[in-house]
């Protein structure tokens, strides 16, 4: 009998393996090692946790560790942190609360994840200063929140009145950091009655969208009565025992307690240790089946690299759909149908309050010319539904293209909440991923009726008025 | 100087090659000649009219008659019937109110539209039968509405609660036909009080859909009052001078009136008079220019063939968007761009109530057997939205390809109003426009987050669980 499959980590990249290895191959012993007591959870939910808009943790989880060793037949270890992996043994040892394991394996998955950056300042370990990487943070932060409306067991109903509006509230905290967590958990706070004080250290939220889609997002910030600092150089979280004040460069604005959205770097330690190659992005570098340097030894998930559909070159973009569907490939690989898993197009959406956003490909010029495009944008806004319609907004869309191939190579979209921006951009995901260009897009039979879009979906019309511009 | 482009019809495809052609050559003269008075208006905002939700026909009119004329410079020609088209001589012979007129054409553009089926039943004639194909139609149905509802300038308040639930409201009423009309009508009719019947011939509304979206419409109908009569051959509408009842083979309806929405013919008969090829389908065959069998004359929008992205093969789906974009190639096309305008995916999006649905590619097996594949198709329901997410629904999506390539061939999808199934057919279309393969789909890597999808969005779900079932 061989080895079993050794997964290290147990959230999305690892139990979505060590899933579909045993449905593949139900003789497969396969082990997984998780140092915490969650697996497989929905961290992207913590955001609406701490908020009030679910109730519980556990609602985050979408298969408990019990249901995985007992329907599932996996050797689930949680409590379990693997400090040593010995690709020439092809072993790892674990440290448990029973003393420590070395345990064989025939395949191994290094599914670590990622942590929270902490900005190297002063003052980051004063108390009520968060970050949002775990279930524990979400924990915290929620606690927090709940103590500070005096409110042990706040409820936020579905859909009611958001509690900023009730007089009991109070603030102000201090959101460092402009990409997703940071305007969602400005949306959180701001929800339970803070007063929100935004920092960004460049000069526009959510970077990684067009400057037109931030430009929206800030003017919807600030429309929700959220302090946008950008171009703040955050130099010290100031105060005793616990954070008083966030201090800038210009400023020195007092708050309650902050939370550090700066960001995430892969957790590679344990696969540096052991001797395997990190790529250019400082994350594990692995092939297109996502195995590593080391014979037999995967890497998937927030600790590893990925190939970018556009450029074809690595990338690091963690994000839990690839976590998902490479451990999945990884899966099926190690019980015998080599699978890779795909690429990458750098797609993320976000929802800040009532606005909506989603972003794919490469957008930034520079980026694009490094990777030997010759970029042209054009950005449009169109109806989202017929103009006659008695509902309805606008889509903002910004679409980049190479010049020379006309190939589409990342577009940026915004709307109001419910007016299509992230549905849309499914569409941009597929023809980037085909390699299609902009007058093929502009080809697209999409679905029209008038409460749906105009007879020229928005996205057809960004591709026409580009197309256009090239010519 | 040369002839001017003449183009006979004046809705979207007409008039978007008028447009563009001017637009890229202000120095061509334009001529367009129009049967009625209304031009470029937006017949798919029609049930929405006589539904209350928009309040004047003028709201339907994109550019009107004095725009075109005055800031587009084109010479259109309203209360204009071309009678006859001469290939030989290049002429097109038009009837106004003013006699007779011979205008001779360098490019000519036939743009005649379609024209609503009446079946050939007894009654049709009878008064209170309308079909729903013109503004006129539309506006004789408001009329009718106000009229039963006596109310004469009815209006109906955006988002308020539905007429239907007032105690002044009448009915009982008669649609003939489940498709996009027959569906649209039922909830126009149904949201001002009437007791809605409607007829299908055949088991299921929505027959270009898959099964399963017609059936979840069809419970939807049901769930919304609306007496549905499947499998309903009728045979008679009966009654003095006005309609009365709907005799079907099985039954005698009452009704006050009936709507039949019964489909729509391409007006083929001034291309047939001059000699020009029509295709298998009955409508007017024409090449990937749009340029018909005569030299220098293209058809275009409802009244022509196009191409299918899947089958490759002509097939005739009149739909607005292929006439505005086939309009608009034309227009570059005979100022000295030659564009083809791409072909047509077959794609429709409806509103039923609170649910929406869209269709696209081929899903009938029947159909992708005789254009050469081995289809086969899996149905997923998933969750519209992060299950811990407190809103969102489901979206049921049909996805149907071919065994051997595994090429996408069509899909079809449905959920709530508001949850996205229109959106998200999209990518659909623009991965089986590219040739995409299940594979290809299931790797995209779509936009996530919990207030818009699962990890793996349900367009992901529905790949991923129909490439297993080609493994």
């Amino acid at each position: 009998m061989s080895d079993p499959f050794v997964v290290v980590g147990g959230d999305a990249a690892g139990m979505s393996a060590a899933s579909k290895a045993k449905r593949d191959d139900p003789d497969r012993d396969i082990v997984v090692f998780e140092k915490g007591e969650w697996v497989s959870y929905g961290a992207c939910g913590l955001p609406y946790y701490v908020k009030g808009e679910i109730q519980s943790l556990e609602e985050l989880v979408s298969v408990t560790p019990e249901e995985f060793r007992e329907e599932r037949d996996i050797d689930l270890r949680t409590g379990h942190e693997v400090v040593d992996v010995d690709t020439a043994d092809r072993t790892v040892t674990a440290e448990g609360d029973a003393g420590t394991v070395v345990q064989p394996y025939d395949h191994l998955l290094i599914a670590t994840g990622a942590e929270s950056v902490v900005p190297s300042i002063d003052g980051t370990d004063r108390e009520g200063v968060y970050t949002l990487g775990s279930m524990s943070d979400g924990k915290e932060l929620r606690e927090y929140v709940a103590r500070a409306r005096d409110d042990e067991s706040f409820q936020q109903p579905d859909r009611g009145p958001a509690c900023r509006y009730l007089e009991d509230c109070t603030g102000p905290v201090g959101v460092v950091g402009g990409g997703y967590i940071g305007v969602e958990m400005a949306e959180a706070l701001a929800a339970n009655g803070f007063e929100v004080n935004l920092f960004q250290r460049g000069d526009r939220v959510l970077k990684g969208f067009s400057d037109e889609t931030s430009e929206y997002v800030a003017d919807h910030l600030r429309d929700e009565d959220v302090a946008l600092h950008l171009d703040a150089d955050v130099l010290e979280l100031a105060g005793g025992d616990r954070v008083e004040a966030v201090v800038t460069a210009d400023d020195r604005i007092d708050v309650e307690m902050v939370l550090l959205g700066t960001g995430v770097r892969p957790r590679t330690a344990l696969a540096e240790d052991a001797g395997i190659e990190l790529g250019d992005t400082g994350a594990i570098a692995t092939d297109s089946y996502r195995e590593t340097s080391a014979p037999d030894v995967y890497a998937a998930g927030d600790c590893a690299e990925a190939t970018h559909v556009v450029t074809g070159e690595p990338a690091y973009v963690p994000l839990a759909l690839t976590a998902n569907r490479h451990g999945r490939a990884i899966g099926q690989t190690v019980t015998g149908t080599p699978t890779e898993g795909g690429g990458i197009a750098g797609t993320a959406a976000v929802k800040a309050f009532d606005v909506e956003a989603a972003r794919t490909g490469i957008l930034d010029h520079d980026a694009a010319r490094e990777a030997g495009f010759d970029p042209v944008s054009e950005t449009v806004t169109a109806k989202s539904r017929a103009g006659y319609y008695p509902e309805g907004g606008n889509v903002t869309i910004t679409l980049t293209a190479d010049r020379d191939s006309e190939r589409v190579l990342g577009a940026s979209l915004v709307s109001e909440y419910g007016e299509g921006a992230v549905h849309r951009s499914h569409a941009v995901v597929a023809a980037l991923s085909e390699g299609a260009t902009v007058a093929d897009v502009e080809n697209y039979d999409l679905a029209y009726a008038p409460p749906f879009n105009t007879t020229w979906d928005p996205v057809l019309v960004a591709a026409k008025v580009l197309s256009g511009k090239m010519e």
